[in-house]
């Protein structure tokens, strides 16, 4: 079926406290304000999440309090994919019983060169498990981070499988050729771009959007693009938001936006990562925030 | 301090049932069996066990299984690393407080491409939050599989700080030139090959032994090479043991291990994996048995 949710969506960061302990009250105020800011919705739990430095009880605790915050389930795609089938099974039946629009979910991404079929397998096998009617499931291809590829051929039996589950993907190779493959391959699939300098290549392609690092600093403009998609500004649309993510680029992005976060609400415990990540010194912050006015970077 | 641990160790494969669960009673079987054929102790939770492929409960539970089943625990070394810093805290609490004698544990291995400092902080803080004199950490080398590379100024760092606990590192590289430098760069710390081919290269570099996942079904041959490291046979027992592995590697390595274990104890159920490993077809399964034959690999 086709996918139930579009347009520009941030993957949130997750903000941490002193002792590294996730900060429910933070994230569930950047939550409400990045839709103020014109997100469609939100993913919780994507790589810029920091997803995986945080433990499935962290995981579950977090996104219930965020529901309990009034941050609407149906506007949230929850990333629910671990290496381990049981686990990544819980975490989606989790998102699921909130009443969450959808799930984002990673490949096993342990062990690398495995075979269409294993990997189809163990996507089936958490599809069965959760058992749920209601799943709407977007695979996540991020083969530059997780080190494990979905392949058009395993988005093909996925779906031949589970056509009313498997609703769509992100792909966040940021390669254009890719991209515009994957669009032409499958029609009416739901595809989003991990990445805003392909929006509009992604609607023009026949896309469903956006779930995007950027659009956690960006957002306004990120909606204005997406808005103004057929428009005679859209080219100039795009050109600006790129010239802003590639200032983001110039940091190690989730430790950057944590860092412009911080600056712009004056709240210095918003830099914190957890490790492997570290936090940008003052000198990279100030670089970072330099660059972004260069780049004609309107806070929101 | 030094490695309490030497000598040659099996990465112990997993066993599951038809619904794929953990099965704690072939596991204690296997174990007592490797013992017996020669091994000096067991690795539970390597990559060749699949470790990530099972959940944080389902580890602990058959670790618990195997120690209560009579597998001495200061013959275990655990694996315990995994991506989120409270996860990989909490299984390597569980395995110093069953008395293993050793943990092996991967760095966080989502995120690519991070500093040393990152990874030291991650490193640290799992140390710091087990907060136990009595833990013996070996770090995991094997960016092949993990994507993350434990470089030596993160190995000198770690040493720097944690010179009670961090004794000694497992490379799984196979790669001979890596292996002698690390050989070199730190005498005394207790470096064990991930791989058998490169066990005499180990001892006469001065390193601990082997953690190796054909240990499984060579390991009386690996165990008389290790003890023959000096004498005039040496040279032929590794030739031997060679030859035997790589057999090995002309199956996926883990399903052909398990293939194996299958048709030595007539046992078919031994040949399941969990997804995204893929089990060998009876035609993968009896070329692999032809070219192990062929190798002079005599079953114990």
């Amino acid at each position: 079926m086709a996918s139930p949710l579009q347009g520009v969506f941030a993957p949130v960061v997750t903000p941490v406290d002193a002792g590294l302990a996730p900060d429910p009250e933070r994230l569930g105020a950047l939550c409400h304000a990045l839709l103020a800011d014109g997100c469609h919705g939100l993913v919780l739990f994507g790589t810029t999440s920091e997803a995986n430095s945080f433990a499935l009880d962290e995981r579950m605790a977090l996104l219930e309090a965020v529901v309990a915050a009034g941050v609407p389930a149906d506007k949230l795609i929850v990333g629910t994919g671990l290496c381990a089938i049981p686990e990544t099974t819980r975490l989606t039946r989790h998102a699921v019983d909130l009443g969450c629009a959808g799930t984002l979910v990673l490949p096993p991404f342990y062990y690398k060169g495995q075979s269409d079929a294993g990997l189809h397998a163990a996507y089936a096998e958490v599809i069965e498990r959760v058992g749920a009617a209601r799943l709407r499931l977007y695979l996540y291809h991020i083969p530059q981070v997780s080190g494990v590829g979905i392949t058009f051929p395993l988005i093909q039996s996925l779906v031949a499988a589970y056509p009313e589950q498997v609703v769509g993907i992100k792909d966040s190779t940021g390669d254009a050729d890719h991209h515009a493959s994957l669009l032409a391959a499958f029609p009416g699939f739901g595809v989003f771009t991990g990445t805003e300098t392909l929006l509009l290549a992604n609607q023009r392609g026949g896309g469903v959007g956006t779930i995007t690092a950027g659009a956690n600093v960006n957002a306004r403009a990120i909606r204005r693009l997406y808005d103004g998609s057929k428009s005679a500004e859209a080219d100039a649309l795009q050109a600006k938001v790129d010239a802003v993510r590639q200032a983001l680029q110039g940091a190690p992005l989730v430790a950057g936006l944590k860092a412009v976060i911080a600056h712009q609400r004056g709240d210095h415990d918003w830099r914190r990562v957890r490790p492997p990540l570290v936090a940008l010194d003052d000198g990279a912050r100030d670089a970072l925030l330099a660059a972004l006015d260069a780049a004609g970077y309107q806070a929101p």
